[in-house]
């Protein structure tokens, strides 16, 4: 589809030379799209913007809800939603980058929708922080630095995975997920 | 210092617009400096960029040395090096957002000589826990992902800490010591 190519067009460009210095003759011109027709597809640049950061949001919500549905113990819940959101950092390193370099070129009212996205996410990871200090099965003195550390677990993957480095997606992802129950103090 | 002070006016342009939609002309302005007179300053955009990027990796290192000289004990050693890493992060933001961004944006030879002391900077984490595991003090199946998990903890504070949010630096620093601990089964 149209669109969808639009948007992995943008995102690339983004990621390689900022959103400020991308135009849309750029974006038109990596599609084969000249002039003014692309504005049939798209609004506007910042209409591209906030369409691939609130999709990546969106992705990594519902990959969230779909870990922590496969059980309800506490541990496992919180090694498995560590796991998704690892997993999905290390196979969406570009939009994981853009979201975190172009937030400011974000303006309102998507702005205000990504950083709620954003917050409802972080306060995924803290529920389940406290759900597991409820149930006596973590101890941590801060449940929400506990979710801020594991969280940036998943930037970080973002930052340095490499498909052809030598450790794998399933490598990464299995001791991450130890790691954050270790932050927990399972 | 001269000098000094377009680095620093660099780096907020860096930071605000990215490197590629910032111009000399951009800079100047905002020393107050018109036109080729800036160049006796500075020898170029890129120039600019390479010394703030290796003056940053430069102070890290600095700092993790100094940490670390304070003791001899594993465990010790790689609490304070953590928090050395978290307090420069807190403190450094702009450096650690213009530095992960803008990687790509370095050429040689100062991309190699950057890269070589980001490499070196995570090979004394890596000793840091290898130090540990020897000592029978630290239990972790990678030391490396151990070295990586610790360095990403750091790059996340850079991202979300705010002088005026509810968590202060030393409360920040020591917890995330006190992470680094728990991620290396001390």
């Amino acid at each position: 589809m149209r669109s969808g190519e639009i948007r992995a067009a943008a995102l690339e460009l983004f990621a390689r030379h900022g959103y400020e210095a991308t135009t849309m003759a750029d974006i038109g011109a990596a599609v084969g799209i000249r002039g003014p027709s692309l504005y049939k597809h798209v609004k506007s640049k910042q209409d591209l913007l906030a369409q691939v950061m609130t999709e990546t949001m969106g992705e990594l919500l519902a990959a969230h809800h779909t870990a922590v549905a496969t059980t309800t113990d506490p541990v496992e819940r919180l090694r498995r939603a560590t796991e998704a959101h690892v997993r999905y950092h290390a196979r969406h390193r570009l939009e994981a980058f853009v979201g975190n370099r172009e937030i400011r070129s974000l303006t309102e009212p998507s702005l205000g929708r990504l950083l709620a996205m954003r917050a409802e996410y972080e306060t995924c990871f803290r529920d389940l922080v406290n759900a597991g200090i409820t149930a006596n099965r973590f101890h941590v003195t801060s449940a929400r630095l506990t979710s801020y550390a594991i969280l940036d677990l998943g930037m970080g993957v973002a930052a340095w995975y490499r498909e052809d480095g030598e450790l794998s997606e399933d490598a990464v992802t299995w001791q991450y997920g130890e790691f954050a129950l270790r932050l927990a103090g399972a």
